[in-house]
């Protein structure tokens, strides 16, 4: 009688909030996690296959699949800059997870994408939590993709806020530019989660302490976000962690506790701008054709109500 | 007894606001303006300088002198856009002025502006409702410019909002971007008024067709008014029209009616997003120094007491 849950794949560099995500995911009954793609950002892409082996042993979920990603973006740069500083040098927070023998899948990330849609048209939706290489890859196998997917919901973006990585520009975003450049402008079902509504949703010091001995993953948990709320505690001068990945997870199950905008989106590729995502909210007639008149609609999450996304995932992780 | 007026430079692209804005500082006795100096923007130079002087005439100010500025970017491109479908081809809505056989200033805008810091030094006020390129040059010409300078208030720049060329771009800033950009990297005593606040303060179509007969003023600004009038109906869909110049003119005057924040800022001169002026508000503290790191605070309007600015104005254009 129930609601089929949504058949989820998350491309995701775990990464702290990733893991918070990723274990909020696997409690929730809205969505079945068909498996997981991995992408450079937080920590490097073979670090991130690693890590997801970690959380899927963690879980006892080692039937789901892990395709390896790109490990350098679209135009072929290897990328130097990893996270580390924010999420520690393996990506829970300097913890020394026991290793995980894990099995790749046999196909890469974005092939493993192209598949599922093939074989499930209309079902799967796919949480991008880091930098869209996979997903711009994807969709260069198939051009088609856009038909296929029920929904894509990223991680990404500052729109009227500063970014992360400088003022102009979010992590995911800046870590490929020119990929996210490329998905914006694809006929996709494409969701945005920007910075301005994950800063609106932290657990303070004191949550997360007392996620220690909660459920299957509380005390895994608490232990890595450790050095990702000292981190917050340093740079942003609160005592609380933002949940960006688990916001925009939040944004699939329970996407009524945002508002959406219908924007246009480019992402500025060169300069001091590089990884700026600029939203045309679609206020204003222009009075001539622009860079952003031929893009596609998407939609992006401009405000949210944190006292609904809070909970919501603080239960879910802790179930 | 009373507090000495400020002496006041307005550099201008007269323009329906800017007007609206001039008009209003002639019946201010906050302010004594010694002087317009010009520039490109809403219309060309030349346009720019007849048009001061059709206010000056209509004011009955014709010993206010009239420095001609720059009739093209810092950088010697011509600039071919300009704004005559927001103010109609003659800048004042295509009502046909009279011409006035006026003086320009020996000086040019930029070694005007440098003279009358010299000779009044921390007394001189500019209120710069155009592109930035006089500003560039006064201060290029004066390396010292910003210790005699008392304040810059700037109408530029769209910070949390699209701008109005593009989803980018706010016009003023557009017409000169490194003018712009080098101006915001000088030590001036900056203050910026983005479309942020200015389309915050906005006159109905019924409040400006009420000025008609009322003080020196009125006719004339009802007159020039339909045109700009018609633009916001058919482009931005509202019956009213946003108070840009007028807003920046309140911020030299009411200053308080503003919330400024410190920011540092820079403006992109290259590609799709060229024009944008991105703030570092700082909130954060960088992992690593940026592009934004070395630039001087400059205050910014974020937010405004719409209903202070508004009936401030209207009440000194039509007095």
């Amino acid at each position: 009688m129930g609601q089929q849950p949504k058949k989820l794949i998350i491309d995701t560099d775990p990464g702290i909030d990733d893991a918070m995500a990723i274990c909020a995911a696997f409690n929730s009954p809205e969505v079945e996690v068909i498996g997981l793609t991995t992408i450079f950002g937080n920590v490097r892409t073979p670090t991130a296959t690693s890590n997801a082996f970690i959380l899927l042993k963690l879980a006892g979920k080692e039937q789901i699949p892990v395709a390896e990603g790109a490990s350098s973006t679209l135009s072929g740069l290897s990328k130097t800059r990893v996270a580390d500083f924010v999420h520690g040098t393996d990506g829970f927070g300097n913890t020394s997870q026991a290793a995980v023998q894990g099995l790749r899948h046999e196909k890469n990330a974005a092939q493993f994408i192209v598949d599922m849609c093939t074989r499930f048209p209309g079902e799967i939706h796919i949480l991008a939590l880091g930098p869209l290489t996979n997903i711009a890859l994807a969709c260069q196998l198939d051009d088609k993709l856009g038909q296929s997917l029920a929904s894509l919901v990223i991680l990404g973006g500052a729109i009227t806020i500063n970014g992360n990585v400088n003022p102009a520009a979010e992590a995911n975003i800046f870590g490929d530019p020119a990929a996210a450049d490329y998905v914006f402008g694809r006929p996709l079902p494409t969701y945005l989660v920007p910075l301005d509504v994950t800063t609106q949703c932290k657990l303070s010091g004191t949550e997360l302490t007392a996620m220690n001995g909660c459920g299957a993953y509380g005390s895994f948990l608490a232990s890595i976000t450790h050095f990702y709320l000292e981190y917050h505690r340093r740079v942003m001068g609160i005592d609380a962690v933002y949940l960006h990945d688990p916001t925009a997870f939040a944004a699939v199950i329970l996407p009524d506790l945002f508002t959406w905008s219908r924007a246009r989106l480019r992402v500025l590729t060169e300069g001091i701008g590089a990884g700026m995502t600029i939203a045309d909210v679609g206020d204003k007639k222009w009075n001539s054709p622009n860079a952003w008149s031929e893009r596609p609609i998407v939609q992006v999450a401009l405000n949210v109500d944190p006292e609904g996304v809070r909970p919501a995932i603080l239960e879910r992780m802790l179930r």
